[in-house]
């Protein structure tokens, strides 16, 4: 089954670091550490395996891939010697990799957009195009009324205003051209009435919201933990300290905003009560792509007795994003293929803010997701 | 249904915070935090209320227990208002607090505990009596033939030397009184083949070892979150920092390798390996009841990079544990009634070292004691 | 020497804790553990005995000290028995402490607290009085001409608009009544030219900014480590996560800015640089007056190699403050017997923000202190 | 000034990293961050430069410097371009790197020592030559009774038992061969009576012991913290996890008990009085040159109030040690030729365990050893 990712934010770090291990594992160079489909219990023929899949974009930047992975290896996130060992690949991806379009009004975008991903899927003879949005985290779009209806969206994509936040306006335009999205960001994506509606018609399935890399994973182990022992959370306080092009951007009260809420999420979710306490994001640009993130959180035992729990955690971002990009893929191609549509729910387990009515309990997730792999086949 | 919990360690903080907080939840004066069993989930009617439980035990030291629960309250381990409120019920409660037989033949003192679990059965009219080992840690005894047949077992017993560790004797002779053991410490227990043959032909359930409390409690989710997300654990180093008696206690070398080994197999059977690292107890005087455990973890993600997590743990013992025992008492009288004999291995939730051959992942171990406690009625 | 401590916030954590443990340490029930003056280095008999101080002061709030006091001993910041043992001596200083003067111009309210202030002294025939703001953190003020100027704010006082915020009226009032003034707050207190040149003209001494308790005093001993060791920090980013009243005010966007600004001058004073990150203030209900402060350090090694250092601060920041707030009347109240006028910079030691071209080292500040000790006789 | 610096465990981590950073540094690739001397504050003309530092060495080891510095630098130690940078200086060195001799009896052993240290004077015409141990820690030696006494040493070394450990017949032999020696390890070195006496014999200094990187280094600002605050410190346990070579060694119980007491002597030395708590010493062969320490400070404040703080260090053993083996080999140098002799107390700033009655609070270190570099010219 040959299987396309088209990468909206292709020349970003997680995109580079995706391409690049693909093409480390696919050559033997590298194990598929992280990559939650590799794990015994989730092996399925049905997937298409990480070797399968063909790899083009769209991005803003003009950073050569070649050059991208040399400062990441440079950096440390990716090993220096791979960064080298895959240039020749990453130079025939970069023949896919193409500048975003921006002209015109919303309704040609969206044209020129599924005209570059027809042009892929062709010139490779692919039997799905996966389009994953791995591009950094936008504000709030204002709402608008077409977002409800998709006749009313069509219209107004003609018109001179922008009424879709970019995240949505590639969701419309890869649902049009047939093409399942992934959102691996906050962002809006396809989570619009209108949007939904077009994957329905279109027969097409869709996911998000927002890849569960850090502190969230770890609070969906510690909170229900918490929850299964009866205990009572008081408060719970994070900060996430990133560098980073992402981290320059949540910097932004508005993105921060968006990913703080998404952040917060799961203890609600889990606990059936929000505790005390937010979560911050500060941009440390020194930090870069290492990020480090540290909770407090504050509970109460038996006669109420009050305890503490802390953690820190010092992750690589993309080190951690890249191998669930691959694992969705994967799945997205997969469950189109199978003829799903509308809301993958069945990933919730990769995803902060998961769509649906899902469980936010990694364990349950991770049953949820297990049931859907041996579903496949 | 009126249950008799005869508690190995009676005027211990465990012990008197169990029974303190067992008075203060049937007075209404406090919530049951940290009471598994209380979660809507695990609600059931087949299983005796907190306010049936009625309590007694043995103990070397003869603190009274007001004195001790006053204590408590001073260092803040249990509020020093219900410290207060309820000494009239520790006063009638010091009445089945008995000194531990130590005189004669390990034969001669078996009896001597069987005749103390059979005054305090009668004098209370209890359905059933569980009798729960709380006190503190052994070293593991030598190996001895008679461990290993019970009939060799009941004659060694009469022989001069001791053939059984304190816990197991313990055990012995709950078993011989018609009493279901549950072993909340690390010391042999029930956990010898005699032991479980002793069990079988006396129709009797038995539990343990160890009460999941604090460090293993969280490494116990946060092993299995590696696993689900296939990233590989390369080290994994625990401190353990503790006062009060268990304390001193585990400083010795002895005990402190029977509560360390306990404490690192949660990975090994969570993880399918075992990473570098190892599990340290220091006795620190100064800390008390409030434990302080810190432990590094170095994994590493994709294409080999490596990140760490840290977790520090600040909890109270007793705060953590007494709720435990309450729910294992009630669980365990509960399994007698309904005819369960041998080890109890649903119960493998509660405990570091569990019996059998069971999952180690705590959300695992929740829907299995979901299930039993469903499957009770 | 009699000398009288009046302190704005009078029935406040810190003013309450303050009162509570000089009576203790006095009456022999505690010993003077924190308080910088108590050491032997600075052991000097110019200044006067803690048993010497004499409380009254100003507050908006009307909870009687006794009821504060118990609120202490159950949140577990003073110890309980302490709060009940000398509920006499509370019930007497409670006599001195009067609602806060609000009506009329600032001219009339600087009267009214002159008034009181002058009654206290006369009363309790003292020989200095020391004003001390332990009230909340107020917003940095908009600027006046009239803080220029000692004239135009007498006139400007006069008038129907406000012209300097609480802290600076209260410092007004208090030089204008022969008091020296201190600020254990971030607020403006006398640190205005007119203000200044009042103390002069009235031959007084007065103290800030800023109470060194916590993540601060820790900065002031860490960031002259690295200097020393002649590393490069990178970025240092620091969390205070707190309760209690002042934690209230300080999630005000306003308020926060001044604090934070204030704890983020001493890396650029001891490293002369400004690394990378910020210090975020959240309020945490939850955690009362027992902050948890953390902080990430990035450094730089030999030959560039990235190294990270955190630590977290869990403090009661009342037990922290009180001690200083009674060594800075003592001292102070010695300085003003010396004759000293304008402001006392020998005090940096205890405050994040000091007055003065000082050192900001905490040891340089020590030593400094000393000589100042040294030189009262 | 052409100085020597003979390193003992010169194929070693530590050794290898020095001599390539000082290369590095002279040839202007890297800045001289974490070499105290290059600090304003303690630039002095009368040190030998960097740039004019001689390598050479003793190793037991044979694999060659410039295999050494590969791994290093494949281990993110020093940058990989570094590495590769100075490869020619390093095969230069290389022809200074002797296997250190270990044939005959211990004076046999120290002549032929002697012999190389006076082959690399002559050969490169040296003004000084420094001996500085950098080789793994040894455990404490059983005692002897030569070794109160110099013409007992010399006549015992003639037998055939060793009389001294290896660091100390290491000294044994640069004192008798006229340099200086310096033990940068918590290894015997020169501290015994008779090679102090052999030192002031020949005229020559010494230093030592075990050098100050990471976890002492904090604890030697954060007591006197303590101290100058007036509060109690109750317990202060760490936890020291390392790999390396080093971390092996010091995994066997008496090399790790040579260290640990070296380690816990600042508390004692700073606070006046030792609290509760071990430093324990972890093997985790993971970490490699990455060490984690994990202090945990109980402290008292007013009133008795208990408060925490925590810190981790991640600190690169080699890049912390290099630079300051740099400033040793150039401060002990310029002692010789300013005349000193005998134990160089004004370098306890570089030390864990210093000799001599010395001030073990940083900042008074930092005092003593900017005196002692004023002094030098």
């Amino acid at each position: 089954m040959r299987t396309g990712v088209w990468l909206i934010g292709a020349r970003g770090s997680v995109a580079v670091t995706s391409m690049l291990g693909a093409s480390a594992v696919r050559a033997g160079m590298a194990e598929p550490i992280g990559c939650v489909l590799e794990s015994p219990e989730l092996h399925s023929d049905a997937l298409p395996a990480i070797g399968e899949l063909v790899f083009g974009g769209h991005d803003i930047s003009s950073v050569p891939l070649v050059k991208k992975a040399a400062a990441l290896g440079e950096a440390g996130i990716v090993p220096a010697r791979l960064a080298v060992a895959v240039q020749d690949v990453l130079l025939e991806i970069e023949q896919d990799v193409r500048p975003l379009p921006d002209h015109g009004t919303q309704a040609e975008v969206a044209d020129a957009i599924g005209a570059d991903l027809d042009r892929f899927r062709r010139r490779h003879d692919l039997d799905h195009v996966v389009v994953i949005n791995v591009s950094t985290t936008e504000p709030a779009p204002p709402p608008h009324p077409a977002h409800a209806d998709l006749d009313a969206l069509h219209a107004a994509l003609d018109g001179p205003e922008p009424v879709l936040p970019p995240s949505a306006l590639a969701a419309y335009a890869a649902l049009r051209a047939g093409c399942p999205y992934v959102d691996f960001t906050p962002s809006t994506g396809a989570r619009l009435p209108a949007l939904d509606a077009l994957a329905r018609a279109q027969g097409l399935p869709y996911a998000g919201h927002d890849g569960k890399t850090g502190e969230t994973l770890v609070k969906s182990v510690l909170a229900p933990m918490f929850r299964m022992r009866n205990m009572k959370v008081r408060a719970w306080s994070g900060t996430n300290l990133l560098g980073g092009g992402d981290g320059a951007n949540l910097a932004e009260p508005a993105a921060n905003a968006a990913k703080s809420a998404s952040k917060q999420r799961v203890l609600r979710e889990t606990l059936g009560y929000t505790p005390q306490g937010e979560t911050r994001i500060d941009f440390v640009e020194d930090l870069d792509d290492f990020k480090t993130a540290w909770d407090l959180i504050s509970f109460e035992g038996f006669l109420g007795t009050r305890m503490r729990m802390e953690f820190t955690w010092h992750g690589c971002d993309s080190a951690l994003a890249a191998p669930l990009v691959l694992d969705l893929a994967r799945l997205t191609a997969a469950a189109h293929r199978a003829g799903r549509t509308g809301p993958l729910t069945e990933l919730a387990f990769f995803f902060k803010d998961p769509l649906g009515e899902v469980p936010h309990a990694l364990s349950e997730q991770w049953q949820v997701l297990r049931a859907a792999v041996e579903a496949l086949g």
